[in-house]
This record gives C-alpha cells, structure tokens and sequence, in this order.
C-alpha cells in the first residue's frame, strides 16, 4: 500500500468510527504534513482519494471538511423483527431463484446480487500464486491431501484464528468448497429430516434453501437490524420447539448487515450449550470490518467444541476459487466424513494457490485497501438513498461487509418494486427471499460492494422514483 | 509420443486384443524396420520398452516373444452374484472408513486405493495450462461463470461426446466437484429418504455411502463379473420393489471390471425407461479403454433423458482439480440447482485450466500411452498373481480402467486378510466394503494403476503367501 493510501484509510477509518464527525474540518494539509512526517503532495493526494470516496468535501480557501449530510441521513430501523414463533417446513426456492435470476445478468445494475465486484480482488497477484502453484504441485498431494484438506493451508487459516485471539487448532478445520459446502455439511452432521433449526429474522436465503433441501423446519427467532438476533426470544423459542440446531450470522448479518455485541455472543453460545444445541455459525464477511479490529466470533466463546464456524475466501481475496472451511468443533470426524462422501475433496491447486498468496504476506494490505473502498461505497450509497428514497425510509449502517437493509415506508410492496426495477435494468433483492413465512414485504437488500459511478447513481435514482409513486 | 512409443503403443494394443498371442514370435527388429520405415534403434527402443511393461521377453539369439504364461493365468470368475433379492438400509460407513484410511496412509502399498499413481498424468501441462489460465482470468468470470459451469468447458465436453458418438448438447451438461458430486446431485434429484435403489453386486463402496447417507434403501442385483448387471434379475427386482432409480457402472465397473455389451446397455435404458425409472450412469473410467475405441455409454440410447451420465476428469487426466459433470438429461435444471444451494460453484480458474488444456490438442495423445501404460500394468500384475496366489484363485480381466476383482478359493476371508496386509504395509480393498450385505467375503479388488516395481512384486508375493496360508 503507498502511503496516501495508509493515511486515507487511517482517516477513513476516523470519521467511520466518529473521531471525525460530518461537517468536522480536517486537520490542514500543513499541520498533517507535520504531524505525520509526510509529504505535502503524500497529504494532498490522500484527501483527494478521500474526496473521491465522497467522505470529505473541499470548501473553496477553507480547506477539508468531512461531508455533511447529517440531516439527509435515513434513520436506521430500529425495532427487531416480530415473526410469529412457529416453526415450519420452508418453501421458498422457486421464489428465491426467480429472484435470483434476474440478478445474474451481466447487464443488469446489480444492486440484487450477494457478490461484491470482483475488481475488488487481487486477482493479478493471485493468478501468479495459482501459476506458482500449479507448476510446482506435487503430483502424490493429488492423494495424499485428501478432505480434511492441505494441511499447511489449515495451519495458516489457524494462524489468522489465534492473530485475532481465537484458539481454533488446526485440526479441527476441514477444507471445503466455498463457505455455501462448509454450511450445509454443518447442518447435515446434526440433524435429521423433521428437525427444528432455529433462524434469525430475515435470514440469507441460502440458510432457507438449505433448510427446505434436507426437510427441516424453521423457527425464525426476532433479529434486530443492528444487534442481532433476540437472546430472550431464542430462549424462548428454544423451550418451545426443542431445536436440533441454530444457524445464525452473528458478525455483519446477511441482509441486516447486524452484529451481535460480544457478550450476547458469549450468552448466545452459554445458552446453546446448556441445551446441547449445536450453532453453526456463518462469518464470511469477517475480515471486512471497517473497525480496527475485527468482531470475535460466537466461536470465539466455544468452550464445549458445539459451534461449527464457517467462512471462507471468496468474499475478501479469492471469488471462484471456492475456497472455505470450518472450524467444526467436536464434529469435525463426522463433516470431514460427509465431505469424503460428498465431494470427496477440494481443488488441490487451489488450496496451494491460497495457501501460497498467504505466505506472500500481502493479504493484510489488501484487506485494509478493501475495507476503506467498501467504507466509501456505503457512505456514497447510503448518500444516495437519502436523497432520492422516500421520506419515512429507513437504511442499516452495517460495520462490516457490503449490504445495506431497506425499510420502504408503510403500504410499499419490495416484490412489485423489484418487478418494476428489473424491466428497468436493476436488480434487488426483495425482503421476503429472506423469510420462510415471506415476511419484510416492504424490505430490500442493497449491495454498494460495487463503485458508486454514474452508471450506479442513476439506477438507485430510478430506484428511489419506482419506490415513491 | 516419441515414435518408440507410439510402435510400443500400437504392438501393445495387438497383444490386447489377440493379434499377437502369448508365445507368438514378434516380427524380426529388421522386418519391422522395413514394413514401418523406422530407424533400427527406435524400432529397438520400443522393444525394449513392452519388455519393461512386461508384455515380451527376448529370447538368446531368438527374438522377441509375446510373454506367454496362459498355464499360469487364473481363470476369470464365472458365474454372476446371487443376492438375495431383498432391499435393505445401508449401514457401510464404518467398514468403509476403517478400511479406506488404512488404505491412505502414503507408506502403504496402495493396492486398496480407488487412485491410480498420479505419476500417470500430465501435470506439468496441465501445470502450464493452469498458470495461463490464472493469469488470463477476467474476473468477471468469477461471478459470470457460476453453475452450470464454464460454457465453453461445456462445448468442449459436448465435443467430445459428439467425437464418440453420443449426442449431448452443452446445455444439458452441469460442471461439478468431480464425478462423486455429479453422482450425488443425480441420485438426489430423483429420490427421497425410504426410496429404493437398484445398484450392482458388488458395487462401488461410495454407491453404499450415498445411499446410507441420504436414508435410501438398496436393492443389490446379481452382476457379472465380465458382462455386468443381469437385466433379466433387474426386471424381477423392478416388478418386486417399484425402486425411484437405478445407479450402475455399466462400463469398466468399479470393483469388478466388468462392461455391459452395448446391446444391453440399450435394452437396459428401454427397461428403465418403460418403468420411468432413473438411470445414474457412472463413466468415470470411460476413457481408459484398452480396445481401440470406447465402449459406448448407456446414454449413448438416451432418448428420454433419463439417463444422468456422470464422469470427471480425475481419473484420466487431472487429479485433484476436482472437475467432473453430469449430462443430466431431464434433471438437468433440478440439478443446476441443488448444485447452487449446495457448493454453488466450481472453481473457476481449475475449469478454465481443463478448458486450456483441451484446446492445446494434447489429451489423445496423452490418453493413449496412459492406455498403453494400464494394458501393460495389467499384464504384469495379473501374471504376478497367477504365480503367487492360491490355486483356485480366480481374476477378471478388465477391458479399461485400473481395477482387478480376485476371488479367492472357498474358506479365505478378504476382512482377515485385509487386516494381516496392512500389518505388512500392504492395502487391499476386501470384498465386503462393495456389499450393502457384506457379501464377498473371499473377494478383492486389486489396483493395478501403479508401476509394477520391485516393491509392488514383492508386495503381491506377500499377499499371495498371506492368502495361502
């Protein structure tokens, strides 16, 4: 990373954690030059990255101010989520692939999609490691790193583990095809057809896919858009259903964009564990926090080996190469198992690929490059919404990933707004694929892991005039 | 190829297919120098090397004759299994992994792995194509290219398809981890936990664990050991058990070797098809034919689209880069997305590395010696059991892929031996792990795709002592 770089993701970081507020001047590009032994032409080109990124403004012979938007600003929900508390068989895949669909094409603004762009990534380097990699492979690895996977790519992940102080061996991780396989085998080892699985409200759709694939029952709990899933209400739930599982996403919640303070993470496993229910755990955006350190896991908390901590690198560095893993606690025997009779193994160049980009050493610069693009994108989106949504309009401001929940006002329908929205070329992802009882009708999830350009401003415009009349 | 192997190549394909006999005398290095109008020393090289692979011998001041040792040549088993007809719950697992893990451990001699030695592929080629690929990426690939797969993968399988014969569109072809995740997702489309299957007796151990896994009840139908499933039991087993599929190997069957002629294979899809029940095609040995061209594929006379043809290219080209498929007929879009909502893709860069390769044009030429390689290992490893194991021992000869099934004289026990092998660093895959019954209990299967070397000699020699005694 270049030093304008550093110091516009250092200041960045600043106004995203409120040392700087909208409307506060910046430090002159003088004073930082001394103050951080830069530069002025280091200062000058950091605060223009800044202003690029939409998070600090000029004022003509006033110098820098952190843009001031406070009263356009949407509220944030601010009630959990009420779902009825029965639990029930799901049905929701034909919806959520009509859905889906739409979202996939190349031409469509893909305010709908789960996948952030994939400029974001450091393909170029990757692509050498992979090459690297591939002409270095030894031929027995094809045999012998068989499912639980590359033994030196699970000691490096067990590595970034203790980094953040979380002590997860590496033998208790198996490597999988992307964090989708390390989720589903997560469920498979600890339920049966019939069983209960207790969801937060909304959930990401792939949980009610899962669900409906292996005939399970959902009992979507109250999840609040920015701490997360109700521990009263789950205890609750917990009396009345006798829950196999619990399959939640603690840390930058998928749509919510919530995550649940430490200690309801800690409560949240205690609970679990005193009722020997086992919580698979869904964190592949983890190493997106636009904090300075990253959220512990629910994983974090686990003393009896019951939580199943799943993640992967397709959202921070590697998109495609379907790379995940999990950290699965005391049944990793029975996932490394279901793997060997499932898709038997993972790309083994692959995992040599990853595994020699992370020994490159520049993973950490990459994230913190991406973090700081991705703070910028949801200043500039959420921007946006305020200006062209309408009033009565309510955004998540996540701390991490890239997703952004939609509360239209009362009487919008999100359904008849994304049909409207796809004939005009975008695509959203409406509320109800996030609901087995198809609730958030007035909801959507907005993806700003793409560059706010012009092409992106005029569509969320459209988006504000279809969400309006 | 060089030219000493391509002549290898093709006097190794007449001993194959009974030109040249055991005992024939080779024409003179002379005459051969004369009808082919090659140098002396190539037409010396390629003797030189059928004499490594064991398939001639020099005799002082004589020349060169095909090894003859039909006196010591087992008999091939002869009668068919008799199951006894019912369906039953699977419960395999356990044998399986016990055995299978004995079977991993890289001292071993790996006459029980399902791989063949990954020395047998072209690593280094696919290594370059692999760091093209990567390189070349577009990263838009990544979120492009999701399941199906790669289109222009898809062509080049449909292509080849076409080359043999078969018609199937690219369309009808979803990319998978492997051929085992191509297997899965079939079965999967077209039952639910309680249905029957009908499967081959023996089968392949995964067949077993799919099913086990998915709570499907097996229906074992008598097999043999050279024609494979008995079509007439098939029938009886279909009017007694209204099974929802059938999953067979009809070609180069995992254990036994054995190939349905192709009019059965026809008469096998006209069954299935009256009693609209699925046929999983499992191929993945089909381009390790030892004739001259391949044995067509049940789906071959696929006109319904109840066939779901699953191969990959680990088993003939790049293991461990996990690229297999399905032409999944009328299944396909059920398929498509399970797939989705259960790994959601394949790698990506792997599937444009496979892609590169075969545009490069070197895979046929790479094929034929592998061919070349596996007739002459199986020469070898055949005569080394015929001089070594038990009279009354009885072996098939496959016609492709790298499997011998050995049939022990009454009163061995493959389990006991199986246990006593490993203690001597040997692997074998006993009889039982191939039975939802656990029948054949004096069977094993024996892989023939590593070099008949001095250990894998002495190796034979111990187990045979082993099986005597």
């Amino acid at each position: 990373m270049k030093r304008y770089e550093a110091l516009a993701d250092d200041l960045a970081r600043s106004i995203q954690s409120g040392v700087f507020r909208p409307g506060d001047r910046l430090p002159s590009v003088r004073q930082t030059t001394t103050a951080r032994r830069l530069s002025p032409s280091t200062v000058f080109q950091a605060y223009y990255l800044l202003e690029a990124r939409g998070l600090i403004e000029s004022r003509a012979r006033s110098g820098y101010y952190v843009t001031a938007r406070p009263r356009f600003l949407p509220p944030e929900p601010e009630s959990a989520s009420r779902p009825d508390g029965d639990s029930r068989e799901v049905d929701v895949s034909d919806l959520v692939f009509d859905v889906l669909q739409s979202a996939m094409q190349r031409d469509r603004v893909p305010f709908g999609s789960a996948f952030p762009s994939p400029l974001l990534f450091p393909m170029a380097r990757l692509g050498r490691a992979t090459a690297a990699a591939a002409q270095d492979l030894d031929p027995w690895s094809t045999v012998d790193d068989l499912t639980p996977g590359l033994s030196e790519l699970r000691r490096q992940i067990s590595l970034r583990y203790l980094i953040d102080g979380i002590d997860v061996p590496a033998d208790e991780i198996v490597i999988t095809n992307g964090a989708l396989e390390a989720l589903n085998l997560s469920i498979a080892a600890v339920t049966r057809p019939g069983d209960a699985v207790l969801v937060e409200s909304p959930c990401f759709y792939a949980v009610l896919q899962s669900l409906e694939r292996n005939g399970l029952r959902a009992i979507e709990v109250p999840t609040h858009p920015r701490d997360g899933v109700d521990l009263d209400a789950l205890a609750q739930a917990i009396a009345r259903h006798s829950p196999r599982a619990c399959w939640l996403m603690p840390t930058f919640h998928n749509p919510l964009g919530a995550t649940m303070p430490d200690e309801a993470k800690r409560d949240l496993v205690a609970l679990l564990d005193r009722h020997e229910i086992a919580l698979i755990e869904d964190d592949v955006y983890a190493e997106l926090h636009y904090g300075a350190k990253r959220a512990l896991p629910a994983k974090a908390h686990d003393r009896a080996g019951g939580v199943m901590h799943c993640s992967s690198f397709s959202k921070c560095l590697a998109p495609g190469y379907r790379i995940g893993w999990v950290a699965a606690g005391r049944f990793r025997e029975t996932i490394a198992r279901n793997k060997l009779t499932t898709t038997l193994n993972t790309n083994v160049p692959a995992q040599w690929a990853i595994s020699r980009y992370l020994q490159g050493g520049g993973y950490d610069r990459h994230l913190r490059r991406l973090r700081a693009t991705l703070v910028g994108q949801q200043a500039q989106y959420i921007a946006a919404v305020a200006a062209c949504f309408p009033e009565g309009t309510r955004v998540t401001r996540a701390s991490g990933g890239y997703f952004a929940w939609i509360e239209l006002p009362e009487g919008r329908d999100a359904l008849a707004l994304h049909r409207r929205a796809v004939r005009e070329g975008i695509s959203i992802a409406p509320g109800p694929i996030f609901s087995a009882s198809r609730g958030f009708g007035r909801c959507l999830r907005l993806n700003y892991g793409h560059p706010f350009d012009a092409r992106a401003e005029k569509a969320l415009r459209t988006l504000g005039e279809l969400a309006t009349v």
